[in-house]
């Protein structure tokens, strides 16, 4: 089996300034082909040290990744990192310039400059990889029996190089079968320690889990499909109490899967998280079959006047409380009409806080057939976008909950 | 100088169920404090490859911050591999212990399992960094000459550890003045190219270019401010036909900043966006001084309810045209009243284009002082969520542009 190893090249993914996307995704992809990615490294953009770095992963494994520092400007080393290793020298393909040339024309971008001429070469004896996204060529060389590919590092342009031409040359062909679960309502620790038997690292089958806010996902792989099976069903019967659902790897996934099945339309009005709610669900393909329409009400204005909440719930309870989520969700279920309505209001934070209403402290509500329930949550003054992450998906899980298949 | 490198643990971040958060952080964290990191190291949980990696990266650097390995579980290897690393045993201070039992009483979670009392262990010789946000306490230990600081994968909890704890130890005191200068509408290859001699690599002055979508951000650093004035100056007078605005990172935070200091305040009509536009906006802190109210306006019957959009525009014209976003903003400034209004309709695909309309086609309008104005951008079929991240991009930019401070 072919080992592997991710290189992620730029200055910005070493000051802070981009969080790298795209070493999670390709690991991603090759897992899902049965691939298993032993080592990722971040390093920046001078030349000696992507050299020396692709020496020292070549040691140890069989074929590098790198992703970033082929685009047009005087910090991107890559092409020549990669020829240097080789020794080997640069050469212009003599087909790249023209389409490079043709993009440019296509975008309405005029002629390209000649900075972007540097983008046309590849190191020699190697195979160019197209990118039909940009105007840099990714490429793969071989190396003393081992193997390089460069691709780019803006993550859309590197996502479609990798799986069409950078994953065919890896996969086994042989996918892992694999589940996850979800749970919810339980600390990480309570669950891995009941859990604790069936994560022994074995060879035929691996449980692992995942903390994404309160949704915990243990994900199930195995050798084969009866033991996949089989391992699932005593994982579901362990964590029973918090179980939420399996087939998909986030809440608001599974959320959108399960209003399809249900044909149930969702309704949404947000204050704290603003939008985030909506937004976690929209970007699921398929949300625009249950979701038809949101809310953010983040002034007191906007909720008295789109959700008919009263003037005195808010001078007496003020917004973030149960009198005014309840009033919310009525509110909501009034004017769209929805199955399933979920709201929230709460102080995310920095400012805002009082003893009485400390940052953190965020009241939700849902209705099912119009029947509301409203909950509250005290999760400390952690920052505001943790505050509205932890609240937006403590109610995707309760929407989730109420829907018929949950548990199942 | 401290150099520094980043190790991050954890099977999660290799097989693409989590996308690492912390490496980009405590960089960023670091380069604003003066120091530098040299590499990010990305390992699987198994004992033995902690050990060998603290011990290679140890070669290169003086510090190793290791993020992740430290909870309950039988997969945390962290502790053990430091000690292992440092010759020494894992002791328990006596302390920890107490504050896990009384951190489990105050959440409500009753009593701690045993499977929490190795959090309580470091190594003999360490000294603990308290975790006010979870049950595991980090360390830090002097190997050698050089120091191993461990602080847990737990996103919320690492940066606080970090921030309070390790920060300290390795800031050199006086923070790079910098500055990051936003253009939008060229690409990144185009103004590479002009700010060649800018960016040529110099020990007191560096200037480096950052796509996030559609937005350059520009950062300037230098060795003392009045080098950082002058080749801001000049930063911005090569690009000023594209530039944007300066002293913010994202354009949400420039947005919202302007919004505040214009005293405007915003509205907005979400389609194909879902609530993102809304989202990245709110998650700025003060930004419920601008934001009032938002719509995701995802059906058409929700376009034609809370927007008026008259049925003819959407059986004509249909919900991604021109048309459409015209009535979308017409309407939103009817029912909200804000100085300014921003709305968009597009198709994010996978499903849903057509010959006439594919995916990726998006339309925009916005309004200031009940002026409308509408453009379209064609991205391709380039995936949902860049779809979405980029038009919400766009609207960002050209409502900022709407602002009195454009591209001052």
């Amino acid at each position: 089996m072919t080992s592997i190893a991710l290189l992620l090249v730029g200055d910005e993914l070493l000051d802070g300034r981009t969080a790298d996307k795209n070493g999670a995704y390709f690991a991603g992809q090759l897992r899902e082909h049965g691939v298993a990615v032993s080592r990722i490294t971040t390093i920046g953009d001078p030349l000696a040290g992507i050299v020396a770095t692709i020496g020292d992963l070549l040691q140890a494994v069989d074929f590098v990744v790198i992703s970033g520092g082929i685009g047009p400007t005087a910090d991107d080393r890559t092409r020549e990192a990669v020829a240097r290793f080789a020794g080997v020298d640069l050469v212009d393909d003599g087909v790249t310039w023209d389409e490079i040339v043709q993009r440019f024309e296509k975008l309405g971008r005029g002629a390209p400059s000649e900075a972007n001429r540097v983008q046309a070469l590849i190191p020699r004896g190697a195979t160019r990889l197209p990118n039909p996204l940009g105007t840099a060529p990714g490429f793969v060389i071989k190396v003393g029996g081992k193997r390089v590919a460069s691709v780019p590092g803006v993550p859309s342009e590197a996502r479609r190089m990798f799986d069409d031409h950078v994953l065919p040359l890896l996969s086994t062909g042989s996918a892992i079968p694999q589940t996850t679960l979800l749970f919810a309502g339980v600390p990480e620790s309570k669950l891995g320690h009941l859990l604790a038997d069936e994560m022994v690292e074995r060879e035929e089958v691996r449980v692992g889990i995942t903390a994404s806010w309160s949704v915990l996902a243990v994900t199930v792989r195995a050798a084969d499909s009866a033991l996949l099976e089989s391992t699932c069903q005593r994982v579901r019967a362990i964590g029973a109490q918090w179980y939420v659902g399996a087939g998909a790897r986030r809440i608001e996934q599974l959320l959108v899967e399960r209003l399809r099945s249900d044909r149930l339309d969702l309704s949404l009005a947000e204050s704290c998280t603003g939008g985030l709610v909506a937004s976690r669900i929209t970007g699921v393909p398929g949300a625009s079959e249950v979701l038809q329409e949101a809310y953010v009400t983040y002034s007191n204005a906007a909720k008295q006047r789109l959700l008919a909440v009263p003037a005195e719930v808010l001078e007496t309870h003020g917004a973030v409380s149960e009198a005014c989520v309840l009033a919310m969700v009525r509110g909501l279920v009034d004017r769209s009409g929805a199955a399933l309505a979920g709201v929230v209001s709460g102080i995310a934070g920095p400012g805002g806080g009082s003893a009485d209403k400390p940052v953190g402290l965020v009241h939700f509500a849902i209705a099912r057939s119009g029947v509301p329930e409203a909950w509250s949550r005290q999760y400390g003054d952690i920052g505001r976008e943790e505050v509205r992450q932890r609240a937006a998906t403590d109610l995707l899980v309760r929407l989730t909950r109420a829907t018929s298949q949950a548990g199942r």
